[in-house]
């Protein structure tokens, strides 16, 4: 069984390292989930139950990663944005992109009941990843506020859409002409004068999508204060929030970031982790 | 909320299309497998119920791919051939890797219970993915053989191994130190005069792996022949395998390979999907 | 002076390993010959002084790479086409099309005199290069066939649009509207019937490009073969050039083919190299 | 003659664009140029005419491309630094370092008996080239100070090495195993004590290679000031030389470095290309 007479097929692997010190983004994209929405009763236009086990199946991926800044989700699509300095797999693009996907994609199956319940999982579905690279803080920026403006866009849409649709009465073709060529302040102004909704009571999760971050929690005064990833949704297309998380990309040890917003579910369940056996974990929150 | 401002970001993402008119192999292994292993209790050396997991996890990826022309796995890892001509995708390496290995991962998960049983899955597991293209059929061929032959290594070892151990009564560490420098024959020699074993008849989904292939089978005479995917573990180290399958690694169309061998699960499984209603599938297998 | 603080730059170098056991091709194209052309008077439609400097620049370019195959020329492009497993460089791509590009550039200065005379060079010209893969011979046949196409559509056209301009008065905007639309027949036709050119009597180094390739030449008697770089004019749109040479592609070690063309002066000139003191090589040309 | 049914062959030629916004470095090296230096007779250990070459022939490089920022050489080498928004040829690898690579050698052989003058050139040389990629000021800088320890550690080592051989009488073989396990401070001493030779007055061109940029010259009164290329000597390992040119590697459109420095052959030229008529051309220098 000479093996070693087949090794050199080893050699058409060719390398794929990618540039050093620049920021790495890996984006996921549901393939198909149009029909695994419908598939699956997703309420339109937005399924909680989907939002949260994407940004579940997301914190699953963050924790594995000490070299990963901040991931953002919205719809089907998450980005994982990587420290510049970043070594994970000696930079090396098929592993990251692939190991990325892979448990995202397992842990969306695996944690599914979590969060749809009763309502079966029919199939497996799938992501597609990609990678690209960021060299300026400011491109980095930029490829953030460009999904937050993205989820603005889509979200503003849907939901006037639905609303035509469901309560309106509207067949979709006909809402669709209805919103052929409106901006942004007409579909404000038919939710607000037509179905007496003001879009900015609309939750932050649907209207930002969903931000993972490292930060730090105060405990009670006995306790140091504890590391956890926060799931928040910020407006990043907002200044000050740069300006306020600005060491965030540069992160090279510890960052420093003390988080005082609720005690989501993600984040009670790793305070649980740390303090399972402990007294004072259900006073802290 | 200008998001053409921060569309320009769309330009870091480069082309990573593949050289046309080569094979495209996507290989996958699995992440800290043996740990994984350990924690869900397989059986050593071999767990049927992991092998057969990992190869209907194959096959869910399969009958996705029309340009896949085969499909060999082993142990924790799975290897798919794209035909030369395969344009899915438009050839992106990132988005083929990314997907075939989320499809794999999800699958995985799903149809845990449908192998294990009672055996729960306590966490998702991950796989990682690359690439390799072959331009000739020598390449690719001897790609097939260092995978097969990889196999057999590795099971010799590990039977003997874990006879030693768990019939032979040696420690681990005297296990290990007994089968150093040993060959082949050596091996065989321990198993067969001191265990009784004829490492011959160990089947063959150990020794070979397994090769996922599209094949064709006859129903009785009244129904045309059916497409399908079969599961078999043929050795594809001897040379009558490659002319047997000559044309596989050149199918422009169909291929019009007949399938004589067992109906495993897997073809089982396809043949009730197309003929589930007919009182004669039954007869024909 | 701690160089050794800054080396981690080198780092920054990615590698760009060309995919082994394809054939490489390196063309050039020069840079701005337009321009060039009529800076130093070149002869319209061809200028032989400048084909044949093309061709000797490729000729130094070819006697310095044991892993050539063939080169072929035509205009201001080059193709140089290296064996399936040549290693030359360790196949890196920028090293390999960079320095094809300065050898032939260099040599095209070094050898201006030599076949341009009293025309002053005015200026250093310059070339770019590019690298394309071809895994079958079948895309290597038809690349080959597809440059030497692109000579003879293009000569066809200058030739009549020439003619038209010089012989028969046209303007240059009247002979490209005579031209428009026009198939191969009707410029044969306009070439034999207004001027008497029979287009087929045109040298094959207008009509066909220069090819260069590795041959043997038998000497007189008291001597083996010689083995030279001979520059032809091959039709290789003919399969039978193709079925003659059929080994060319696949050349492992020495190629056997031997050459009983004209003895060109890029002949001429390596043989004297090989036989200058010996009396007879004149007898022998 | 279908050239269209060959065509196809074009789409192997993949892309390689590079990241956008990171500066782009591509350096040459000359190809076996100790066999070079010898066979044109260069001065040991530096030759003023091989270094006035090289810089000229960077000089024309530089002149024909907006987007250098700077370039540097010592040796048989030169480094070119496009500024970081650069989008010439698209930012497309193989064309950038070919081009460049090209130019160069075409320059370097059309300049030789501009500096050379009697001493003939025997046959043309070549140079490689490559392509890295900066994301960051920092890093380009410190590829910067790489290039230019390099140059002091190798020339002190030459200096001190052709000294003991043409004034100590040692042979190479004994030079070198005086200097073997030094320091720089052992060979400034053995300079000096042995030789009375101070390291320090050593021409600024062979302690600090030359660096080419775009700077400004006041001319008299009645001119405005006139942008050229000039060939210094600076330190670059110093801080004071980024800090002065802090906005170099930032420049959008045209910066603004007045020059003082004195007029060499390099700027003289350029001023009597801008000059030529006027009479106070000689007044200003």
């Amino acid at each position: 069984m000479a093996k070693s007479s087949f090794e050199y097929v080893k050699t058409f692997e060719l390398s794929d390292t990618l540039l050093p010190n620049t920021w790495i983004v890996v984006r996921l994209d549901g393939k198909c989930f149009h029909k695994f929405s419908e598939d699956h009763n997703f309420t339109k236009p937005n399924d909680v139950r989907a939002l949260k086990l994407m940004n579940y199946a997301a914190f699953t991926v963050f924790r594995e990663f000490n070299d990963l800044l901040m991931a953002f989700g919205q719809s089907d699509e998450y980005s994982f944005v990587f420290k510049k300095h970043c070594t994970v797999y000696k930079r090396r693009a098929a592993k990251l992109v692939s190991t990325i996907t892979s448990k995202f994609s397992a842990s969306y199956v695996f944690y599914w009941s979590k969060f749809f319940g009763e309502e079966q999982l029919k199939y497996p579905p799938s992501f597609d990843g990609r990678i690209v690279l960021y060299p300026s803080e400011e491109n980095l920026i930029d490829y953030m506020k460009w999904r937050q403006a993205d989820v603005h866009i889509n979200n503003l849409y849907n939901t006037t859409f639905w609303t035509l649709v469901k309560e309106g009465k509207l067949s979709p073709a006909q809402a669709e002409k209805r919103l052929c060529g409106t901006v942004s302040g007409d579909k404000n102004e038919i939710l607000f004068k037509e179905f007496n909704i003001n879009y900015n009571d609309e939750p932050e999760i649907f209207k930002r999508g969903t931000l993972l971050l490292k930060k730090h929690i105060n405990m009670n005064e006995s306790y140091k204060c504890v590391s956890v990833i926060v799931d928040v949704h910020d407006d990043m297309l907002k200044e000050k929030f740069w300006t306020y998380h600005k060491d965030l990309l540069f992160m090279k040890s510890k960052q420093n970031f003390i988080y005082d917003g609720p005690i989501t579910e993600i984040i009670s369940e790793q305070l649980q982790e740390k303090y399972i056996s402990k007294s004072d974990i259900n006073n802290s929150l």
